[in-house]
C-alpha cells in the first residue's frame, strides 16, 4: 500500500489508550482511508511501562516525555489520553507545534482551560492545524443514526429529552478512595466523567444546544478507605483502616431548555446497581421519537407518528444494515458490533477530515460548550435555582 | 334494560367457569349487545358445591343435574366448561334440545365424539341452534389483530408459523399425579390441553389448515407421587409413598405443512422451566412479520417489509387503540387488558352471532379440525413418521 | 349470600365512573369479602344521562342530586368520581352525613381544599366514618410487590428514584380545547392529573415523602382549537375557526429529594410521542433495584444486588404468582391482569378496612401531601428555584 | 516483543478472511499469548486479488497458489477460509505438511470427506499437529457462559432445546442465483450454512449429542434471476431475463432427540422477514433454564429454578463482567462486544491449545459429528421419517 501516512502520537496508555490504539490499527482494515494512520509513538511518564505498552498494543516506539514528542518529525497527530487536568497543557502545545490533536473528552477540567483550548484550535485551523475532542458516544452507529433521523426532520419539533448514564461501580461503600473521587485531580465526579458524554449525545441528536439548568450534586458515601497508606488523607475506615473523604459527585441531575425549546432531563450516577455502563436517551418530537440504551448498543427504538394508529410502534431498527451509518464497512445486516468500533469510526472521520483539510467535529469549540454546561450545572446545584449556560 | 334477555346455564364451576361467570357478567357492561346475557343457572354434580359456586359467582340458581338444565325454559344457551370426557353427552343432547351451545376447548376428546358433535351441529344449525367452542385466544385482542393484517395481505404469502405454549407447572418431579396426568381421564397431556390452543390459534391467524405433520410425544417424569392413597394406583414414591404411572404426554412437538405451503414449527410443554404461560407465535411472509407472546399480551410485534431498509423494524405495537379489534369498548390507549377479557370478547361474538342468526366462529367444525390434527400428531408421534391430518 | 352488605352510591359515571363500577361489581365475585357491596346508586347532574349509566353500568338506581344520596339509608359509602373541583364539597359533606368515601384523585384541586377535607376526615375516623383517596395505582401488583420489597430491606438505603407518567394524546397541534386543557376546570395539567399519580406511586413504594423539588412547567401548544364555538373562548384556528388558550401545562418536571435521602427525577407529559400511558419507575438502592413500565403492567424488574456478579441481572419478574399481591384470587400464574383489576383490588382494600373499622390508606392524608408536593412544584417553577413541600 | 511465534497462512480472503484477519490481528493485543500469531501470507487464486487482500487486511505477503504455501517454513498454521467443497483437500494437505490447521465450518460438504479429515486429523495429532473446526459462536461471551453455567449443573436435566437460525436476505424471489444457491457448489442451504452453527452450539451448550432427528427441508422460491447471463443455467425470469432453478433448501426444519433424553426442535431459515441474522437458543432443565438471541449479543437470560417463587424471574445477565469468559480482557463491565469478537477468541483458544500441545476444540471429530447430524436432517427429509445420527 502506498499511499501517504498520518503518523500518530499517543500520549497515555490505559482504558482510553487501548481504545484508541485498537482504532488506529483497526480503521484502516475496514475503511478506505485517504492516508494511513501509522502508530508511531506512545507516550507515559514511565519509560519502562510506556516500552510494554508500545509491545502490548502495537506502537512503533515509545517516548517518556510527550514534549519530545512533538518534535519528532513522523508525527503528525498528537491523540491524548491522559486524564483532563493536562489536556489543555498538552493540546495547546501540541498545536502550537503544528500537530493534528484528537483529545480525549472532557476537554479539559475547567472553562477556562477550555477556552484556551479553543483560542489555540482556532489560530492552528487558520494554518490547516485540526483538532478535535473524543465524545465517542456520537459515532456509534445507532447515535449517528439517531442525528440523521432528526436531522431529516422525522421527529418534527423536538419536545422531550430525556437523559441518563447510569453505572453501579462505588455503589458499595468499601469502595476504596480512587483518584477519580478526588476533585484535585479528577475535577469532578459523575458529572464531568459520564455526564458529560449525555450531554454531548443529546445535543449532538438534536441538533441543538442547552440554554439553562438546574441540577443538584449528591455525594452518598462521604469517606472511604484509602486506596493506599500513601495518600496522605486522613480518617478511619469501618474496618479500622484509614479513611479520606469523597470530594466529587457521586451522582447529579439536572433539568435543561433547549435552545429550540426543548425540555431536557438528565442523570449522572455512580450508584445505580444493577446498571453497568446504561446510556439511555430518548427524545420525542411532534412528528416521532426514537430511544436508545447503549445495554443494547445495535438497536435504535424509532416511533414514526405518521404510521396509521393501528400499525404504529417503536420499531426495533438494528442498526446493522449498509444504509446505516459506518455499516457498510462491517459485517452483512445482523451482525452487531462493540463498544471499541465507536473509536474506530471517531479515528476515520478524523483522518478523513484532516486528508480533507476541514475541522472534524465535536470541535474545541463544542467540548468547551460542553463545559459550559457542566459548569452552570454546578453553580446551579450551589445556588439551588436555575442558571443559564 | 328493557332489551331481549339470553339465558345461560353454564356446566362446570371451576377454573373455567369462573372464566366465562366473568364473561357473561362484564360482556353487557362494557359492549352494545342486541340481547342481554342472563347468569340463569349454573350446574355441578354437587348440589352444595353448585350453590355455593352460584353464590360466589353470581349465577341465579344452581342445578346438580345437566339434564334438567335442558328442561328449562329461561334457559337459551348451555356454556360448557366441563373435562373434555363429557363434551359430547351434554353438547349433543343441549343442541337436541335447541339450546345454543358455547362448549371449552378441546371439543371432545376423540375425533369420533368430535365428529358426532359436528354432525348434530350441522342439524341443529338448520333450525337456527347455534354451537361455538371456546378457543379464547382468538379474542385476545393482539391475536384478533393478527389476523386481521394477515387478512389484509400485510404479511403476503406465509412462509413460516412458530408457535410454542411453555408452561413449567410440573418440572417438579415430586408434583403429584393429578386427574390431569392420567390418559383415561385427560385424554392427552401437554399436546391436547395446550397444544390444541397453539394450533387453533396459528391456523386463525394464518387463514389455513394444517395438512400433514411430523411429531414426537414424551414423558420426562414417568411416575409421580399420588395425591391420594385411594386412587388405586400402584408405585412407590421417592419418599416411601405410593406411586402411579404418567399415562399422558409431558411435552409434544411437531413439524407442520399448511395447505397454503407454510411450514409450522409447534411445541407444547409443561416442563419450560420458567415459563408460565407463555404461548409464543411468530408468522413470517413475503410481505411482513407478526411476533406475539402471550407474557406480553397487550403487544403485537410487526415487521413491515415495505418500509424502507434503513428504518424498517419490528414495530412494538401496543394494542390497546381504539382502532384495534375489541378496545373501543375499554379504556383509552395504553391502558391493557388481562387473561379473562379474551372470555368476554368471546361472549359477545356469541351473543352477537346468535343475536344475528348466523354460525359463530370456531365453530364445531373448526373444532373437528382441531382435534384431526392433535390426532395425527399421536399416530405420527408412534409411527415416527409424517401423517396426513 | 347472607352476608352482611356495604351500599355505595357512585357519584360521576364516566371513564372513572366505569372503572369503579367494574371495581365494585368484581371484587366479591374473586375475594372473599366480611362485607358485600351493593351497587345501590349511580347520581350524575344529568337525569337521563345517570339513569342511562345505571342501566349500563349495573347500578340499581340513579340520582341526579349528589346530596339526596346522602340521605339515602341504604348508602353507607359515597364514592366520588366527579373532577377535582367539586370533590371538597361531596366529600366534606359525605364524610358528616356519616357515609365512608372513597375520593378519586386528585384529593382536590388546591392545597386548601385539602387540608379542609382531611380535617373532616380526621374527626370523622374518630366516628368509625373512613376516608381513601383512590391512587389505584398502588393496586397494580407489580407496584404492590415493590413495596413490599423495599419495606423488606431488599433494596437497602435507596439513593435514586426515577419515576415518568408519559403521554401523547395531545401532541398534534389540532386537538381541542378540552376542558381538562382549561385551568379554571382542571386545575392543573400533567403535573396534577398524572403527575400525582407518579408522585404517589414513588413515594409508596419507596416509604418515604419527597421533602423538597425543583420543577419546570411547560405549555408547548398556547392555542387550540375550541372544542365548540359555544365555549366563550377567543382566537382563531389554523383553518380559521376560532381557538382558545390552553392555560394548563403541557409538561412537568421536577427534580426531587426524599427525606431519607434518596434523589428523584420525576416527569409527566402529554406530549411523549408514541407513548399512551407509560408508567415508568425505577428505584436503586444500595442492595438492589426495582424498574416497572406501565406498558408491561405484569412484570417487575428486580436486581438483587447480592447475587454473585456472574449470574447477577435484572429478574423479569411476571408478578402472577399466587405469592404476588392479590393474586391468590385471580388466575393461575403466568395470565395476566389489566387496568381497571387496580380498581377491583382498591375497592376489596377499601372494604376490608371499612369492615375491620380501620383507617384505609392512601388516606385524605396522603391525598394532601401529594397536593403539597404539586403546589412546591408550581411555586418552584414560577421562582425557578428549589421549594420545600 | 521476544516471544515465540507462529506464522499463519490465510487460504481465502472474502467475509470469513476479513472476520480471521481481524481476529489474528487483535488476538494478541488484547489477551496474553504463550506464542505470538503472525500474520505471514494470505492466498487467494486470483494474486492481483490476494495482493490488494493482503495490503488491505494487513498480511505479510500474498500466494495465488495454496499449495505452495505449505511449503514455506514461516507458516506454522493454515487457517482454511474458502468454500466447503475445498476444505478437505487443504485440510488434509496442510495436517500432512505438519502444518497446524484452523478450519471454518462446515468442515466439508459431505460426510466422506469429513470421516477422511478426521482420520488424518487423528494421525497428525500423534506427531503434534493440531486440527479445530471454526464454529465461532461458541465464543461468542453469552453462548460460553450458557455453557459453563450447564456444566455446573445450574439447569439440572435438560428437558429441552430450541434453536432457530433466522436470516431474510433472499425473502425477495427476484434475489439473483448466486453460488450458494446452486447445490453442487454450496453443498446445501439453509440447512449447512446456518443450521449447523445452532447444531453445533446446542451440543455444546448442553454437552451432549444429537441421536436422531426428523426434518423436513423447503425451497420457497425454485428459480431465481441469473446472476450472470454466463452461469449456462436455464429459464426465463419475471422480467423476461434468463432464471435458473435453486438446488438447495431455503428452510430446514427438525425435531431432535439428545442422547441424554433432552427434545429439541431446530429451524434455519433465509425466509424469516425482519430477521436478519437472529440466533436463539434456548435451553430448559429441571433446575433452571436459559434464553440467548444473537440479537442481543451481549446479554443471557438466566432462570434459577431455585430462587424462591416471588423473587424468581428470567436475569437479564448483561454478560460483560470480568468473570465472564474473555471479558477481562476486554473493557469494563457493561462495554459490550461485537460479531468478530468471536473470531479473536477462537484465535485465542486456537494458539493456546497449539502452545500447550493439546487438541483445540471443537476437533475436527465434532465437525463430523455434526455433519453426520446434517446428513441424517437430509435422509429423514427424504424418507419422511425419524432417523439415526
Amino acid at each position: 500500500m502506498t499511499s501517504p501516512t498520518l503518523g500518530i502520537a499517543m500520549i497515555g496508555h490505559s482504558f482510553m489508550g487501548a481504545a484508541h490504539s485498537q482504532a488506529w490499527r483497526v480503521a484502516p482494515r475496514f475503511f478506505d482511508l485517504p492516508v494511513r494512520p501509522v502508530m508511531a509513538v506512545v507516550c507515559g511518564r514511565d519509560r519502562g511501562r510506556a516500552e510494554a505498552a508500545a509491545d502490548r498494543l502495537g506502537w512503533a516506539s515509545a517516548e517518556s516525555d510527550w514534549k519530545a514528542v512533538l518534535d519528532r518529525e513522523d508525527v503528525q497527530v498528537v491523540d491524548i489520553c491522559t486524564p483532563g487536568d493536562t489536556h489543555a497543557e498538552i493540546a495547546i502545545a501540541a498545536l502550537e507545534a503544528g500537530k493534528h490533536v484528537l483529545c480525549e473528552k472532557p476537554l479539559a477540567n475547567s472553562v477556562a482551560e477550555a477556552e484556551a483550548m479553543v483560542s489555540v484550535a482556532d489560530r492552528a485551523a487558520e494554518r490547516g492545524v485540526r483538532a478535535m475532542v473524543g465524545f465517542s458516544y456520537r459515532r456509534v452507529p445507532a447515535i449517528s443514526f439517531a442525528r440523521e433521523l432528526v436531522a431529516q426532520g422525522r421527529l418534527g419539533r423536538i419536545h422531550h429529552v430525556r437523559a441518563q448514564y447510569l453505572q453501579d461501580w462505588i455503589v458499595d461503600p468499601a469502595a476504596p478512595l480512587s483518584w477519580r473521587l478526588q476533585k484535585e485531580k479528577a475535577g469532578s465526579g459523575a458529572l464531568g466523567d459520564i455526564g458529560a458524554h449525555i450531554i454531548d449525545a443529546a445535543q449532538f441528536i438534536v441538533g441543538d444546544t442547552i440554554r439553562e439548568v438546574c441540577g443538584t450534586l449528591e455525594t452518598f458515601v462521604s469517606d472511604r478507605p484509602l486506596a493506599s497508606v500513601h495518600s496522605g488523607l486522613s480518617g478511619t475506615a469501618v474496618d479500622g483502616g484509614p479513611t479520606g473523604p469523597v470530594t466529587v459527585d457521586d451522582a447529579a441531575l439536572f433539568l435543561a431548555r433547549f435552545t429550540g425549546g426543548a425540555l431536557g432531563s438528565f442523570e449522572a450516577t455512580r450508584f445505580a446497581n444493577g446498571r453497568k455502563n446504561a446510556i439511555r436517551i430518548e427524545v420525542n418530537g411532534s412528528a416521532g421519537s426514537l430511544a436508545f440504551d447503549f445495554e443494547d448498543m445495535n438497536v435504535l427504538h424509532y416511533f414514526d407518528g405518521t404510521d396509521d394508529a393501528a400499525t404504529a410502534g417503536f420499531r426495533r431498527i438494528v442498526v446493522t444494515e449498509p444504509q446505516h451509518p459506518y455499516l457498510d464497512a462491517w459485517w452483512p445486516a445482523g451482525h452487531g458490533l462493540g463498544y471499541e468500533h465507536a473509536f474506530t469510526h471517531q479515528a476515520v472521520d478524523f483522518v478523513r477530515a484532516v486528508a480533507a483539510g476541514v475541522g472534524p467535529t465535536p470541535s474545541f469549540a463544542d467540548g468547551l460548550q460542553v463545559q459550559r454546561v457542566l459548569a452552570a450545572v454546578e453553580d446551579s446545584a450551589a445556588a439551588r435555582a436555575w442558571r443559564t449556560t
